[in-house]
């Protein structure tokens, strides 16, 4: 079996030799800028591990790999100027450190190169469904990206609603990879499909995850600040969840409370615990969990229907099992 | 012989099955808007055209041809909340419309819809072929327009810096949809690449053109107000020119209009008098004029080296010939 830091070599090695060191400089500093930021590369290492189920050749899935991490990176730039965030991975957005007409640009020019590594390919009979695949998982990134915008704005959206779009944001382009590199590798559509699946109930949880330990996560090992999703004013599940178990009581204080702006640290404080105190009477924290264990069991269902060995499988349970294993 | 009414016919009733009637609206009503706010729709009728020089059954590159009209759309989109263009073919732009955040997404999705339109070719196995000539373009675009920004900061911008801007901003997209469309009919790689170079150099050609019309057009004829290019201080191949000829009192002058800003109708009468009074004096017209029956002669020699009968080429012939015989 391969060990996680064989993969991680590969697309750093990949990485390192596909720099976009071209001209305009302008247009490809940025590029560089955000590739190289750094970020677990969850999705190239998906891919990749996925080939390496079927077959032993899995840098042959690098072109697409890297194909996904482009993308990714591409939506990590246009996003962060329609939210207007200003760092990224700790550092300045690009839109902040060079200019927003260069996070479009650049932004814009990753997009084409995501297709360019695609077509690198060998087995150039797969690059139609290849093609399809990923063009109906892009589609669905960017429905998603409007959809969370459309959220913000709406004081109605369902929990369905809100699962659907955390499914095109985020999931649907872990199931991208893999199924990608799995049929690179040789895998039957079938099989390749069970990835997919397996990806895109790995994201659904992993999401659930995130939103639970946003509010009760533990402060030491919780990378960002706990409660930021209540202080924004986010409606996550939880929010939605509250909303539909609530009385006409506390569906009023939470929207009320969901409507106020805090100005300290302690008012911060205030308001955190009073959405928590309305978490915890309705027991959203105990359907938030049961729905990650839901989605996680689908996963590893889908994972175990795969047809190939459970040392050959093994690589992509533990992967999954450290994004998703963090206890709230 | 087809007509060119043929072509549009087929183009019309493509846009008309083919108008982004998908949810969520927010995502698609921009696409829809700028889809139909009309132009010549010179690219995807190339596209068909070329295809019907090899055979009649033309209607085959409609699906490329589309890729080509929603590609270059969406670098409209794009391009205009770079150049904070207020209007685009007389309606409001899209960030005026809807909103920059729409312009932004609209535009992402529209480049991956480009994508999903060029999967759709019957001949499977003409696809990776495309996408590398799709790809190629399409990075063309994006730098030919970084380097357009860049020539707006720098004052010593070269005559052959500008003709390759040119040639990527607007001219490689003519000759990729006459490419396309001739490999989809059936020409073989060195007839499709003659029709690319035909486009490139007609796109060179009608450049040129534009240029010269802006400043010695006639005001009844011409669509834009003659002498907006002088106005808005922009560096046309006739500024660049006239800067390589000039004496060091001709820079002097010229560099110090290029420099002003005028505030009414009598002071920019007064600039583009000026301007072009140094352009008289140094023959730029002259110059502008052979550079662009060199471009023109360049495409139709290449026309003519196409393995068909003159009556199969005579579309594109008159095609090229309407875009290019506007007197000065």
């Amino acid at each position: 079996m391969q060990t996680l830091s064989q993969f991680q070599d590969l697309f750093y090695k990949y990485l390192a030799d596909n720099q976009f060191e071209k001209s305009p400089t302008e247009l490809y500093e940025p590029v560089r800028y955000i590739l190289n930021l750094g970020g677990k590369r969850m999705r190239p290492l998906l891919a990749l591990m996925a080939h390496s189920v079927f077959s032993d050749d899995f840098e042959k899935s690098m072109p697409a790999a890297f194909a996904v991490e482009v993308f990714h990176n591409f939506t990590l730039v246009h996003d962060d100027i329609m939210d207007e965030a200003p760092l990224r991975r700790g550092k300045p957005t690009i839109h902040e450190h060079f200019s927003q007409d260069h996070a479009i640009l650049s932004g814009d020019v990753m997009l084409i190169y995501a297709y360019e590594y695609l077509r690198y390919v060998e087995k150039k009979e797969l690059l139609g469904e290849l093609l399809a695949l990923f063009n109906k998982t892009a589609i669905e990134v960017c429905e998603g990206q409007q959809n969370d915008m459309n959220f913000e704005k709406r004081d109605d959206v369902t929990l369905d609603e809100y699962l659907k779009m955390i499914e095109f944001k985020t999931a649907v382009l872990l199931g991208c990879s893999l199924e990608m590199g799995a049929r690179i590798g040789g895998a039957s559509p079938e099989d390749a499909k069970h990835l997919y699946e397996f990806g895109r109930n790995v994201g659904l949880a992993f999401q659930m995850q995130d939103d639970l330990l946003d509010t009760y996560g533990d402060p030491e090992k919780f990378g960002k600040k706990v409660g930021g999703d209540i202080i924004q004013n986010k409606k996550t599940y939880l929010v939605l969840r509250a909303l539909e178990l609530g009385t006409d009581a506390d569906k009023k204080e939470l929207n009320d409370l969901m409507q106020t702006f805090t100005n300290s640290k302690e008012e911060e404080d205030v308001k955190i615990e009073k959405v928590r105190g309305i978490f915890n009477r309705l027991n959203v924290k105990k359907y938030a969990e049961e729905l990650k264990n839901a989605y996680q069991k689908t996963a590893f269902d889908h994972l175990a229907a795969v047809d190939a060995s459970d040392d050959r499988k093994q690589i992509l349970r533990k992967t999954a099992e450290d994004l998703l294993v963090r206890e709230v």
